[in-house]
């Protein structure tokens, strides 16, 4: 562990949906990323069963050998919610009845003009020698024991309710005010794990004794994170910005921050429109700029031209090229990129036109290819690719490159 | 355990990524799920760091406890990738240098036109009585360990090499054959998790002595789990048809489907062709449709109108409209609705219209306001919604609550 790492933390995840894959469990990275953040490093995580046997087993064994745990899971009012039980058997303790909070569950409903089903009745009880977490944004209250300097805190499984919980609870009452970064993280795209560790060889020889170093590929990118393991004369912040350096024009951002938001920071800065004609991506490069809030600040909007029709009728491709190219072709991508520039009036037209597959692929133009282009001042850029030939992968990788080309265009 | 659950089987990943929360799991989601479909049950999920001892202890642990262990991550080329190591130390084996297997991967980068990287050498070691699972996906192989009748398969952290190795060489050689399917889901969206318990309470009190039940929420609607815990005169497809009933019109499908795949297929049956006029869900709701393989047969495409210029030059919505009701409202929804059903030449068209912030709220028009409307033979149905307001969730549910009221619409 760092040498600054200051609690050492378990995460426990409760659910046989989350054991069957039935749901993905992204409250504990969640988790593990913020205690990052006060500098409590996630030494393991846990995943088990609604069975109560089960559950007390590892909540007491974590109690044990942890300073801080984090459950999550198991308060809903349904019959296989099973935590509370589990505590109030650890703790040997008598459930009381908070007729308050039975009252305001009773109004919760009331104001959406719904009438309380019985079994959240459940959820006004309240284990003796427990504190309660309230739940701002549902009816399921977290249980936080406090045992000496340990702390468990046990909250609901549905993402936003545990976020609101720490936020608002456990950050507020239990956590060190002082935000310390020993971890930087760089987004890079455009390049493979292999090549880029190449790249950066010398330097990260030049600061393993003090940093340490490591790549998380993804299908649209690798990142690259630095973790400082003993104080050095270079602080995590320039040695950082050496390697975001060293690492360009690959490395786009940083944490917390996507392509899409980083194009998007750069185009309002430099007060540039935005508009997208999609072919095959059908809507997924939209979609990501319009996840950034603020879009409508430098994204004017788009066409979904899935079909040749609309390629024709709406984006005036002419009927003569999508006959002699094709609509997966350089012609046409290039036709409608620029087509989509004019029609809109915008700074920059994207387009794509490919093969996403399954079907539709031939021998000449098989599943994988894709045109993209970029329309922008007097220039169009068309560029050939072959991507991975499954459809999600393909058309995330196309919207990531595309969003990557525009970010090189307007940077150049 | 279900009576019919063959194997114990718990999954170790690995990578300090996974418990800072840099990458989301979803290989033991996916793997949980896969298992279940071979009836082996998933009791233990555990993410434990890259760190040397960690890992020997803990695959340790498991090889003496369970029957199958599935260890993902920790393969790689890179230095922080010490799964092999582990093994070796566990086995107390020796590495050899596999030759044919080293010029197969310089040639794999040849292919590629790259050089290979120095780093990828380790790649081509092998353990000393272990199998080495092929990847037909990428350079990193995967160790199978074999102890009486325990398995130990060691795989990539990366999705589709990891998914790879599981469908072509662990289901091949190591699963039974036969799938028994012990389990169903049933999807549900538009109805409360204790409201849709209230629903089918005496059902469920029915079936409860050889069935047992669990409920899922989402944002986006509630999945209900059924699974056959005991022989019984009413099998699982039987019973499950009966809940799929008593949960219409909630239930739109089983579980691997979404309400996309469900409303692709009833559209084709039905002949019907789509279109789209998106506002606020900026694409979204163009990108599910399209996430469907064979989408192109009944999506034409669309608009995304984020800016009020397109609303009027691309989608006809008159200029006084705009002024007077303003672009997030019944009637601007119900002209985007039919005038891209008339552009397209499509048999339905859908338009969304709202407010998903942050900003761009006011007294009378809060965050969270939408509008949706679906355009459908001479009628437009235009309903007003008031949902959660944070922006991603918020086009989340308004995107579902689009396509479940075209799915209601067509079925009626």
């Amino acid at each position: 562990m760092g040498y600054n790492c200051l609690r050492e933390a378990c995460i426990i995840t409760i659910g046989d949906e989350l054991l069957q894959g039935y749901t993905i469990d992204t409250n504990s990275a969640w988790l593990g990323k913020n205690l990052n953040n006060y500098n409590i490093r996630v030494q393991r995580k846990l995943t088990i069963a609604d069975e109560l046997d089960v559950i007390q087993h590892e909540l007491s064994m974590a109690l044990d050998e942890y300073d801080l745990i984090f459950v999550t899971g198991g308060l809903g009012p349904t019959l296989d919610d099973v935590t509370q039980t589990a505590i109030k058997n650890i703790l040997d303790a008598d459930l009381e009845f908070d007729e308050n909070y039975y009252n305001e569950l009773k109004q919760k409903f009331a104001v959406r003009k719904m009438k309380m089903p019985p079994n959240n009745r459940s959820q006004a009880m309240v284990i003796n020698g427990t504190k309660v977490i309230p739940n701002s944004l549902g009816t399921a209250r977290g249980i936080h024991i406090q045992k000496g300097e340990t702390h468990l805190f046990s909250m609901p499984g549905v993402p936003t309710e545990m976020k609101g919980m720490f936020n608002e609870y456990i950050i507020e009452n239990y956590l060190p005010k002082v935000k310390k970064e020993s971890i930087a993280l760089i987004r890079t795209t455009g390049i493979i794990e292999s090549n880029l560790a190449e790249k950066i060889k010398e330097q990260i020889d030049e600061f393993s004794d003090r940093y340490s170093f490591s790549y998380l590929p993804k299908f649209t990118g690798v990142d690259f994170k630095i973790r400082q393991d003993s104080p050095c004369e270079l602080g995590l912040d320039t040695v950082s910005n050496y390697f975001f350096e060293w690492l360009s024009p690959y490395a786009y951002g940083w944490e917390n921050e996507t392509l899409e938001s980083v194009l998007a920071s750069q185009l309002i800065s430099k007060g540039l429109t935005l508009s997208v004609a999609e072919s095959c991506t059908g809507g997924l490069i939209s979609k990501r700029l319009t996840d950034v809030a603020g879009s409508s600040s430098f994204f004017l909007g788009g066409m979904i031209a899935y079909s040749n029709d609309i390629k024709m009728n709406q984006l005036d491709v002419s009927t003569e090229l999508l006959k002699k190219d094709g609509a997966v072709s350089h012609s046409v991508a290039k036709a409608m990129a620029e087509s989509i520039k004019v029609i809109t009036k915008s700074d920059i037209g994207i387009a794509t036109t490919g093969i996403s597959g399954p079907s539709g692929g031939t021998d000449a133009k098989p599943v994988g290819l894709v045109y993209i282009a970029i329309s922008y001042k007097k220039n169009v850029w068309v560029k050939e690719f072959n991507f991975f030939p499954k459809r999600l992968i393909h058309r995330e990788i196309t919207s990531q490159t595309a969003l990557n080309m525009v970010r090189k265009v307007i940077n150049e």
